[in-house]
């Protein structure tokens, strides 16, 4: 079903990228997925670079940070085998590269949050922090990690 | 009994302040309360702006770091019905907008903690993160996480 | 077993040190150890100082992560009595003190992942997020939080 709600909304989802260095992009404990900070890979690779409020204006930050989520539901649908077993999103932790005096990075996560409330509809409702960090990986703008419940 | 432990502290939890985003206060979980990063409203607004040895003196972070708990906990009320629900309080994420050179962080995130403990007790201590970011939603000061165990 | 690893890998455990401050360096709910950010103490005292990319070189920095995660499971093992009830490393944040136009978190964190997978084998591969933030308590280079699944 949330398949069929992603070809509704148009959305294809990416390759789950592989992450480069020695980690998983999700465990699985529990009923719980923990899923790894996702960067914002377009064929997997960072396009975007640099500080938001500074060389990265709202509306190109808000798109990397849809794109993190395209990749946290990839991550998770090669995890769990499909997106059906997902139950709730639970918590999100969203981190913006910060230039300084930018305090909009609810605005930035917000796309995040509206694309999973898109997608999943109540289930996708979740509880969030956003903060400005000073630098992340590959000088990438944004970077988003996801804890979710799912079940059988 | 823990209302009546406030009243015995003097404390008053402020009306929780409904999200300015597309996300939820508290999300809740298998007996888990995934409590999103708190600002320090007062009165549903901001009103200390700034880095934390920088603009934001020690003693004003501390008093914004226990505002943010206090509107954690009006928000853990509003989604369990009563904060004697609470068994114990996991973990706290507390982010400190810092100022460079500032590394006192553990000193701000303290006036959080130790509000806690003062309030549940044993049950209030906690494993903690404190670290210094570099900007914050609204230009906050403080923002604070936490996961929390409750039970019926 | 986890003991006689440590001990073929030449590896010993510090002292778990206490926080100086009002948390708990382990809370257990449930199955799930969740481990306070660590710093990289060596005799209960941090020892390299500054922003990796500025005063601190990578491999400085891959070694800071290295004595975090030696923290982490001192802690570990003082809370859960022995190592060997750890079931999986579920997940990691690595927090990286970065200096201007530092992108290389995921590099010095890895160390610490490396570790915990030389460790605990399968058991020790983990989700992860690695961000660059602006200043870390006591001046530290690193600070590494770990959440844990744990047996009986």
């Amino acid at each position: 079903m949330i398949e069929s709600r992603l070809t509704e909304l148009g959305i294809t989802l990416p390759e789950a990228a592989s992450p480069s260095f020695n980690y998983l992009p999700v465990t699985l404990h529990n009923g719980i997925a923990y899923v790894s900070g996702q960067m914002p890979k377009v064929d997997g690779e960072v396009r975007v670079f640099g500080k938001v409020g500074g060389e990265v204006d709202l509306e190109t930050a808000r798109e990397e940070a849809r794109i993190c989520i395209l990749q946290g539901l990839a991550c998770l649908k090669a995890a769990l085998g499909s997106l059906d077993r997902i139950e709730r999103i639970l918590k999100m932790n969203g981190y913006v590269a910060s230039a300084r005096g930018f305090n909009a990075q609810p605005k930035v996560i917000d796309a995040a949050s509206d694309l999973l409330v898109q997608i999943f509809g109540d289930a996708g409702r979740h509880a969030r922090a956003a903060v400005g960090v000073a630098e992340l990986p590959r000088n990438a703008a944004v970077e988003i990690e996801m804890t979710v419940a799912f079940g059988d």
